[in-house]
């Protein structure tokens, strides 16, 4: 262990990764693995870690991460599964160029099981072809095109508003890259729940697992957490509540536990 | 209040209810009223009454409850609400001979406010007339046909299984005798929540509000309860958890205060 620890980091020493400025590298906690993040635009939040956390895939695996960003989901995935292959694909350049910078960094420990491509999502299915991947995750925008404040910053804008794909497009294309059976995770807002689920349904990707997540026992819950399978029978499991924090605002026990919190 | 009481035990001598062999007289410990159940049939539980203090009606609003089996939908909102008319429609003979003979047990307080109608669900439409409720409540049968072991009781089948009725009867009807802006409001099973979601979609009841009841904090959910509002826009509130109760197996406070329980 300490052996493979020494070796990445001479690995790491020897690969030169640009940090540009405002950019900075953070230590994801997890199997050695670093994540560049500019700290002008989006980075990662809690509700990707749910997401990783929530994520069953089994091994050997080809994953694909719609709308990766600056790739958190496939390097998490990458320590939590034993998927094969994690693609992220990603519509904004510099995302797409910081992703593919932390791939790189953190060569020595992923190998080639992380690629990065730098694609629109409406595009998905022209782009790896249809039945491609067993399993897709998504940490999409969640605000309606019109609806809140929109950042004046283009790429954070993009990042948490409808303005480059919809959650119908998400869906579409799931289906479309998706083997018979495969699995879509994906983490999203309560309010628009209902309209989640109408769309997976409409495209065969039937929700089959949904699970709330609560900051407090007593409060309203910020994110759902929903898997669909594509062509599975109707009826799902509404999962146990995750509680985020206890009443004296300590992580619970499963934050702490799941999610190394 | 202690003359109101005279008068409504005085009522009740005078009138003669039949109380049949296998019935007995349950106190609601709500404005004095009283339900007569047959305990070899389907008596209420929890979840109707969930559903009663999930509702929230206008004043004067007109209320119809879809398959009120004894009536207790009705009774419990005859207290809770300023409803000016809240009618129960029951399919099986039996359940709806209870829940008169309740009503006329109840008159003193209920005077003309709750009437019990002899019909099925899949006329409601037919029966009452598009646009004739403000309201609509419904504690279904939550098994659809072929799914669980169906009860050999009759009585209590059609009360659990899918029988004589599916939710997209409730669905249908209820968007037919609903106004524009009327309200849905039901108690269901999590398994079904997507279909529920979609179903209600489908005929323009668009889900506003949705709570989750979970047994414990740490414990998958038994109920969904849910509002839809005919012809709303989209968009829901998921509300806070409804935690029935706490580690140490009372009711929370939140199940004391505001059930009764």
């Amino acid at each position: 262990m300490a052996e493979q620890k020494e070796k990445v980091a001479e690995a790491r020493t020897e690969t030169k990764i640009e940090i540009k400025e405002n950019e900075r590298l953070d230590d994801l906690q997890i199997s050695g693995l670093f994540i560049i993040q500019d700290t002008k635009r989006f980075c990662f939040g809690m509700d990707a870690v749910l997401l990783s956390g929530f994520v069953s895939i089994k091994d050997g695996a080809r994953v694909l991460d719609m709308g990766t960003g600056t790739g958190i989901l496939p390097l998490l995935l990458s320590a939590k599964t034993k998927a094969s292959k994690l693609t992220g694909l990603e519509i904004q350049t510099e995302s797409a160029d910081m992703a593919r910078r932390s791939v790189e960094y953190n060569r020595a420990v992923l190998q080639d099981r992380v690629e990065i491509v730098e694609g629109d999502i409406k595009e998905a299915g022209e782009i790896f072809g249809s039945a491609s991947f067993d399993a897709v995750t998504c940490n999409p925008p969640y605000m309606k095109k019109g609806n809140g404040l929109v950042n004046p910053d283009e790429a954070l804008a993009i990042a948490r508003h409808e303005l480059k794909c919809t959650f119908d497009d998400v869906a579409r294309e799931s289906a479309k890259v998706l083997v018979p059976g495969g699995r879509l995770f994906l983490v999203h807002k309560p309010e628009r729940l209902s309209e989640l689920l109408c769309t997976l349904t409409k495209y065969k990707l039937e929700p089959k697992r949904v699970r709330v997540v609560y900051p407090y026992a007593d409060k309203e819950p910020e994110m759902v957490l929903i898997e669909a399978v594509k062509g599975g029978k109707s009826g799902m499991k509404l999962e146990k509540p995750l509680i985020i924090f206890e009443k004296n605002g300590e992580y619970t026990g499963e934050i702490k536990m799941d999610y190394r919190f």
